[in-house]
């Protein structure tokens, strides 16, 4: 675990050359020139604003990380930040059906905070961006007391066809998924085992996950009638659904298995089906469809049914009611 | 001051309920009715991403305000903070002659912030966003550690016409000013001195800034060269236009008479100046035009002109190059 290892020195804080040596200028020319490029920019950052060509409807979301409660130094380098924080905001934009377009990136740090944090985070952040074909439309700089640092970012889309929203499921329709699920959970409990070597490719979603990003719009042609993504649990997102659309959504627990067998050699079978269930921070697609063909990648895990007489709208296991609190501790009402 | 007085005993954090008492759908149940409705909005906030009708080109700025930073206690509510952060964003996009559309806004805070100032706040905001016409898109809320409180908006708008640089200013144009000068910096001076009474317009203009949103549109359809929002002082908002047009842009200090005399008698001649020459979060519109007739409101301060031979593009005042460090310490080169 050499990340581990350096982190516990605290590199962010205590190596290299602190913000607060360089003025302004200087950082942001550390910052900008790492940007990609974009056709999509009619003015670049740099003036007040940030001129993006859009369609007639535009998406906007945003979402903020916070050292110390949404990450550790000790367990993500400041790329891994850079492109976490850029994958859950484009995700939201997938799951409403449209293609991300653009991106504002805030920095609220300790001048403490090593500039080469910051160059290794703003190298993330554009990685991340590129490879979705999203332009950095501007951003700003502050300074924070001692300890803090804090990335914002407000993620832009463009939406061809109808938004695709938590509340459109109905009686009938099959609930699906596109990506992996839980396998950011475990790579956050193999962090916290010192075990990253046992499965790597969980460690890699916790730090990196990667929404199916094409397939938001893919399901909103194909009729998608509800979408999220799952930054909660497979659980409390489906939930989310089911409530929003007031429906009962069947989860098959055998239509997990495949999902579930990923981590239990390394998790065991307890844990794994949780990780599964209620793993948050996986950013994979959610949606229900009409019942037929799904769209590539998509597989079926439930189905949806209007609630019995006197029964809430609400997400099952197996024909359970499940509230989750970990796995241990499950209350079946 | 009873204002300040009531905030030495830092309401922010000690009086009221802390926020650490309401879990997330609680907090936002005080937050979200507050916003105004909007018809730009073709989905509200609350599913993973809202939707805003946009045009073919859309503008896009962010800007962050940090307690002890941005901001103290003592001066400004929680109210004040809201009209503050709006505007300084919403200028942004006047500034390129575009028309505020929506916003999206970001709190992070230490979990003893008080519930009473967020809704104070959160009032403030609203009502800077009803008053431009403008829709939340949504926001993000996030656990800081102690003493922290940040608000992080991204604004949004709508260019109608071409986009307005700082880079536009031409030789023969004049440059004008459209709303204050110096009553921002006053006001801090006077908040500084404990004598808000003695122009209760300077503090109100230093606490809840009014840019003015739709002469930015209107300059831009007079034909406006270049424009920017005085958010670091004439002085250096004018030295960028003249740097990014490589021109030299002359000001009239006679022209400046009427904006000193609002602060003289209060702060005294050379304080007065000091305040309309770099006096900084005025969020006035300073543009060029080609000679001729001016939209309304707009006044001639100032002329451009082509850098003579060897001579660095910048702001002369009467035509002595002036490096601002304080008005006792402007340094001629």
């Amino acid at each position: 675990m050499p990340n581990a290892r350096r982190s516990e020195r605290g590199p962010m804080m205590t190596g290299g050359t602190p913000l607060r040596s360089l003025d302004e200028e200087e950082l942001l020319g550390h910052i900008i020139p790492a940007f990609p490029p974009s056709d999509d920019l009619v003015v670049a950052p740099g003036d007040d604003a940030a001129v993006l060509r859009t369609s007639d409807r535009t998406i906007a979301t945003t979402d903020t990380v916070v050292l110390g409660r949404d990450w550790l130094d000790a367990w993500s380098s400041g790329a891994d930040i850079g492109h976490k924080v850029v994958a859950q905001n484009l995700a939201d934009v997938a799951a409403m059906g449209g293609v991300p377009t653009g991106v504002l990136v805030t920095l609220v740090a300790d001048p403490e905070l090593s500039l080469e944090w910051v160059i290794d985070h703003t190298r993330g952040l554009a990685e991340a961006c590129a490879a979705a074909g999203v332009a950095v439309l501007g951003g700003d700089l502050s300074s924070a007391p001692a300890g803090v640092v804090m990335v914002s970012v407000t993620a832009l889309g463009r939406l061809d066809g109808a938004p695709v929203l938590r509340s459109g499921a109905r009686p009938g329709d099959v609930l699906a998924v596109k990506g992996s699920l839980g396998l950011s959970d475990a790579g956050l409990r193999l962090l916290q085992a010192d075990a990253v070597e046992r499965l790597p490719e969980a460690v890699q979603t916790h730090r990196r996950p990667r929404p199916p990003l094409a397939a938001g719009p893919g399901a909103a042609a194909a009729g998608a009638t509800a979408m999220l993504d799952v930054s909660d649990g497979l659980l409390r997102d489906g939930g989310r659904i089911a409530r929003a659309s007031h429906v009962v959504i069947d989860l098959d627990l055998e239509a997990l298995v495949p999902y579930v067998d990923v981590l239990a050699d390394v998790l065991g079978a307890e844990q794994a089906l949780d990780c599964v269930l209620a793993g948050g921070e996986e950013h994979s697609l959610l949606a229900t469809f009409p019942p037929g063909d799904l769209p590539e990648g998509w597989r079926v895990i439930g189905r949806v049914r209007a609630p019995g007489d006197g029964e809430a709208a609400g997400i099952l296991v197996d024909g359970r009611v499940v509230t989750h609190t970990g796995w241990d501790h499950f209350r079946t009402t």
